[in-house]
């Protein structure tokens, strides 16, 4: 180690990177650096013009027969197969609907139903909360069901496992500190103990490779707004092992979960496959525009991502203590970056106020009560120039003091 | 009665029509006369505007600030106010969230929980499916939960409503007959036997004047992509009356419906009032685009809509019955206009090929099996000379057989 890359040295991995192109197919505001991807994906242009072609072409023109001639009923399969590809899932296994906490709920039922003499839900106590609100849900329409939560340093959720437990709900990477779990090794754990795992892939589908069939997961489920870039509140995604299918029951028994949805029969008969956790008509326009979304993934190497996260992330790190050191930051999340997504979380006593003035200055990321400010890295748009500039802001915020000033009111809308 | 009207007299009906000038705001493809927007309304350039906005100046430019500053987060009340305003529910009791489908479920639950000595919930045997099926997921959450379903003909929906009722769960408008049901008496008939009463608005909200407050509704639960023309699939809503507030609890507990979402509590804590109907994130372009489609109807009067409505469907039952009487068409729907929503069913054996015919010739209806075609009248841009060239089309197309050739695959994709 020769000391801290300098500018010129950080436009040479720019210029070296494999997925510089990328960022033309982004849409990105003039004089902003964009490092809350985590929270809220940037716009593309395809994403734009599927948008244009579902709104103009096939709604506005087409009117009902698009639902036939634009297959908006089949959109949920179509892009579930297309998602499964970036999570390691076989086509067949993968559903795009509804939003992440509708999603959990129906996860949660199917597998306790699948493990009907066993009370126990197992979740991280530091889980994004919605989560934790979902399993309260479940629990309150399941007599004698105990939600068992993990703290922060104990009881682990390792040790919550056992065989009372019919699933665990855990996060893939934590939304705060952004601490990676090794699904493959707390799967097996959670299967020799007869138990089911549903994992929460928002923070990691889009962000690295994931490996659903290969970590022999059981369930899962994730939103698409954050590194998948579909746009807001764009439709969540349920994934189930095959393996499972003949088994789940679910309560949100909508209609187009039905086997002849078209028959109009009295009596519910649950689908076949993945479509049985489908539920109601989903929004054809935010569905479009993840479409156009994904369809950038066709070209993309995920192992190329997640190696261009990590170097942004760890690069952030080295500038962050190496110019900021003096101004009371805490690096929150680990150095070890394979137990890491792809944020990186700083605390702050005034956390909330320099977030404030970074935004102000046009350096986007977020802020987590009490004092966590935090920085995701999409390294679809996000250059390595990015992370020089954004920490020489930082470094100007802290120095001046200029953060007292901030007026940029920082609500946290969304994970 | 002098006869059937000639097509000038048709004609001087649209130059007296007061909402004629509406028409201008949507945007309908050449050579289409378009008798569905009862499945699927139809797009306007104000829904456009507010897509193009929520697309390109707040999700690409303001990126995450888009949260606070677009009030993303505050929408599903604030349409919901915009669209109580059409169905009669002062501030406060709509929120535009989810599906319907989804929406039957919260409050099924909701009304269950608050009549906990009663096992009943009492539906319409040819209910749009989808709120059975949700009737039977909620059964499957509740142990000993009975669902009766009332019979076309017998027993009525009056018959099975007694002590053991919790909840009727009741279509306002038949989705396939087009019935109207007097929505003050049945939910006396429901609060006189202690019950609780859903109405499902799916086939009335902007196709007619509801005045949930004023019949003393418990809950109410609808789409917005048939007369609202809140473009395909976009979020239904939920209303409560504000008496029930206080006592509303909903499964799907999911931390926008919190007291405190910013605060990323571990535990649940429901929020007050309407909000307690919310979940997850919201699909916002979705959102946006009714938006702009409700704020078309600021300038509506409902009761002229609703007399348009009549005044278009009579108009074409007496076009249909004197030019097509001799080919074996049945009126399904009532004569009574009092109990009709804006659609209108006609029975005929060979239904599903004549409605291929009327699609390929650019007359727009739908099919219900096993043999119903049904036509909507929506009065903010159909008007009377459209009727008279649909039954025109519709003679010849009868007269010639030219039905027995028609190819266009009718998928009966929305309600």
């Amino acid at each position: 180690m020769t000391g801290i890359p300098d500018f010129a040295a950080v436009e040479a991995m720019d210029a070296a990177d494999p997925l510089r192109s990328l960022r033309d197919r982004f849409i990105l505001p003039e004089g902003v650096i964009y490092l809350d991807g985590n929270s809220l994906g940037a716009a593309s242009h395809a994403a734009f013009d599927e948008l244009r072609k579902a709104a103009t072409e096939e709604w506005a023109h087409d009117l009902f027969r698009a639902w036939n001639t634009a297959s908006w009923f089949d959109m949920p399969l179509e892009l579930g197969d297309q998602l499964g590809r970036l999570t390691g899932a076989a086509p067949g296994q993968t559903v795009v609907c509804d939003t992440t906490s509708i999603n959990i709920y129906k996860l949660l039922h199917a597998a306790m139903a699948m493990r009907p003499d066993r009370p126990v839900i197992v979740a991280e106590g530091d889980s994004f909360p919605t989560d934790l609100y979902m399993a309260e849900g479940v629990a309150s329409t399941r007599k004698n069901t105990v939600l068992r939560l993990a703290g922060v340093d104990a009881p682990t959720i390792e040790e919550l496992i056992d065989e009372c437990v019919a699933v665990v709900l855990v996060n893939h990477v934590n939304y705060k500190s952004g601490e990676l779990r090794d699904m493959t090794a707390l799967t097996r754990i959670a299967h020799d103990a007869g138990a089911l795992i549903v994992w929460d892939l928002c923070h990691t589908a889009g962000a690295m490779p994931v490996e659903l069939d290969k970590a022999n997961a059981d369930f899962a489920v994730g939103c698409t707004y954050k590194y998948l870039n579909g746009g807001p509140g764009s439709p969540a995604f349920i994934y189930a092992a095959e393996r499972h299918h003949a088994d789940v029951q679910q309560p949100l028994s909508g209609w187009w979960s039905h086997a002849r949805p078209f028959a109009f029969e009295q009596a519910y008969a649950a689908g076949t496959g993945i479509r049985r956790f489908l539920c109601g008509t989903q929004p054809v326009l935010s569905m479009r525009t993840l479409k156009g979304a994904l369809d950038i993934w066709n070209d993309v190497d995920l192992a190329a991502v997640r190696k261009k996260s990590v170097t942004l992330a760890n690069l952030f790190i080295e500038l962050v203590e190496a110019k900021c050191g003096a101004y009371g930051l805490t690096l929150e999340s680990t150095r070890d970056s394979a137990r890491r997504g792809s944020q990186i979380s700083f605390l702050h006593e005034h956390g909330y106020q320099i977030m404030r003035a970074l935004i102000e200055r046009g350096v986007i990321g977020d802020f987590r009560a009490p004092s966590t400010i935090r920085f995701g890295f999409t390294p679809l748009y996000v250059g390595y120039a990015d992370v020089w500039h954004a920490v020489e802001v930082l470094e100007d915020i802290l120095r001046s003091g200029a953060w007292k000033e901030a007026r940029f009111a920082v609500k946290s809308a969304v994970t």
